[in-house]
């Protein structure tokens, strides 16, 4: 169902429990039904006493009090504490009725029925006040804020054990090709081992996707279509046949069903990438190529499947600055994707960088994008460097 | 198992899919028994040939040749390619036998059997070689590393459905406490909502440690025992009771069963924390106010919980430099995590932040630990921020 007015605008959301929650983006405010702590309570182990009647307290002056009980976490004192009374506390017991502040027990020694202290403590000194966390009816986390560990904890602590967040979008991942063998099975001679829905699954669990399906289909265009088009999902990534071949089937099934106004872009690699729609689904035509799927999932996919879920279409990768070794080239008029090492500090281009490498990305540090208008930069250029871990 | 000689040394292993090994730590390194690429393979839409043959091809020297087939990925040309002739090939599709190069479509043109190029092409161009990426018997990834999306994409292309990683450390963990209520249940007037193991658990997960169970106790010594005792585990985290007072059971447990050679460290928050084994189940005691559980635990079983699982023990928070706006006032002689926020560029301290204050956490950006030997940090310096985000 959609959110309500302070929620986050527009997009779907799902209750699950706190034990999940964590990294997900919340969906709606959170105000308080409690107070935190919902009752005064002791910061110390010690005496709880009237503060006021301790005044000029001390080594040569010791006070006296009668010990009438003793309040523990979760055992309060029942009765109340009169002027020339005192009871034991513990840090965390609630604080009892007349009592306004705790003595610490390093300055308190115990004769018989009495207490004799020698320092004097101002009334609310060492209490944990009613409310002193959370009040009620406060807000106390927005809506689309990403949960951090503390935030769960802090939702626990108002007595929540579900709360709302942003629904995962759910995405289906279709990978074609007649040459693809399944990871673990026997491989026909003229096969390879299909990499990119291993990989694209990793990379949608780590954008916040949920996969609602891996499908290897062979270069059938009515399979193909099929898979398309079965409702029941938010974004499909589609891997190899995104280009103008015979057996590139995807963009022309796109086109029939749905819409495809970006076939093609200007980036190396992954130029045949395209992005269109069917209905509400959104689709991306990821190239083949392990490196150009990868590499297009990241400049479009990831950013949609991320911002879809709430949280950042940022990039997913820490930046360094750093500066460039050896020349680093590209082309006016299209944006490179270049795999590089840093070494001794120095940004070196992976030399075997080909599309189909997918071993330049697990040798590299991580990537530089040079922009359309550059041809490149030359030895001494400071640039920043997206790191893959 | 223990792993072997080429592993990353004295870690437990197992194995798993690759659907769940991203983000893993490979237990042993990789090596491959599969040439990726496994044949010489076309890397254009085009045509396959014999490259020497269109020396001095141009638009004024067109080269005819006669078309004897097709390869297509998955589907090969059977034939080979002689002299005076050439296949339609498509990128992926294997080389066919007699040919060393490809001519892309861009400069050919079909006319009946025969197709015609207006450009020359070297052997060797187009053709992506028999292991260009990978080759059989070369280490691909080494043991210890932190496995990316492309990683367990480059194992899926050698052919590998699953992978030994790094067993996660299994972790119990023991909230005690009388006043500690379950949230979702009814709240005894005098009690509290646990926070302490819901934030743990996140924690925990966030550092690669799997939850072997999570127990709320009372205040309880016998049964608090029996928890830390019964066996099958790595790390045990106790939450509440850490200190020195008459309901604090669990470091007289500890150091019955056990050892607790620390007890009591010199930083605020979180001073009553205690650090032990019982065998070899390392036992973190962490105090049971919130922000004092979340600060040790980050401290000192945050870090163990990570090396115990192959991952690097630093603080797993970016870091950001910035400058003091309000003063950060600390102690010489103790530690100070003191939580923050940016403000316009600079860093201001949360007025509000007792250890039992974890809406203090909820609020910050993030934290800056004031080393023992400083009293603190004046407006203008500039100092590290850790980023809870």
């Amino acid at each position: 169902m959609q959110t309500n007015l302070d929620a986050c605008c527009g997009f779907d959301d799902v209750t699950v429990s706190l034990a999940e929650a964590s990294g997900r983006v919340l969906a709606t405010k959170v105000t308080a039904q409690l107070d935190v702590p919902p009752f005064d309570r002791s910061a110390m182990d010690g005496f709880a006493l009237r503060g006021g009647e301790t005044s000029g307290a001390g080594d040569y002056n010791p006070l006296a009090l009668r010990i009438i009980g003793q309040a523990l976490p979760g055992k309060p004192f029942e009765g109340a504490v009169l002027p020339g009374t005192a009871t034991r506390i513990m840090t965390g017991a609630p604080l009892p009725a007349g009592a306004d502040a705790v003595l610490p027990a390093e300055f308190a020694r115990e004769v018989g029925e009495f207490v004799e202290f020698t320092a004097a403590v101002a009334p609310g000194r060492n209490v944990g006040c009613r409310g002193e966390d959370v009040v009620a009816g406060h807000e106390i986390l927005e809506a689309g804020r990403r949960l951090r560990p503390q935030d769960v904890g802090l939702l626990a602590s108002i007595g929540h054990s579900s709360v709302s967040v942003v629904r995962r979008p759910r995405v289906r991942v279709i990978a074609t090709g007649n040459e693809l063998a399944v990871p673990g099975n026997t491989r026909g001679a003229f096969q390879i081992y299909d990499s990119n829905s291993i990989t694209l699954r990793a990379l949608i669990e780590r954008d916040g996707g949920e996969i609602e399906s891996l499908q290897l289909l062979a270069d059938d265009r009515d399979l193909i279509k099929l898979a398309m088009t079965e409702p029941g999902l938010d974004v499909i990534l589609v891997s190899g046949g995104s280009s103008v071949g015979a057996e590139d089937h995807a963009p022309g099934v796109l086109a029939e069903v749905g819409e495809l106004p970006i076939h093609g872009v200007a980036m190396r690699p992954s130029s045949p990438t395209g992005i269109g729609h069917i209905g509400n689904v959104l689709v991306f035509l990821l190239p083949g190529n392990p490196v150009s799927c990868l590499c297009a999932y990241d400049f479009f996919a990831g950013r949609v499947i991320r911002g879809l879920g709430g949280r950042s279409i940022e990039w997913p990768y820490l930046r360094q600055k750093a500066v460039v070794g050896s020349k680093i080239v590209s082309a006016v008029g299209r944006v490179d994707y270049c795999r590089v090492r840093l070494e001794a500090g120095l940004i070196e281009p992976i030399s075997t960088s080909g599309a189909s490498i997918l071993s330049s990305t697990t040798r590299a540090t991580g990537f530089v994008i040079i922009p359309a208008e550059l041809e490149g930069y030359g030895p001494g250029a400071e640039v920043e460097v997206f790191l893959y871990d």
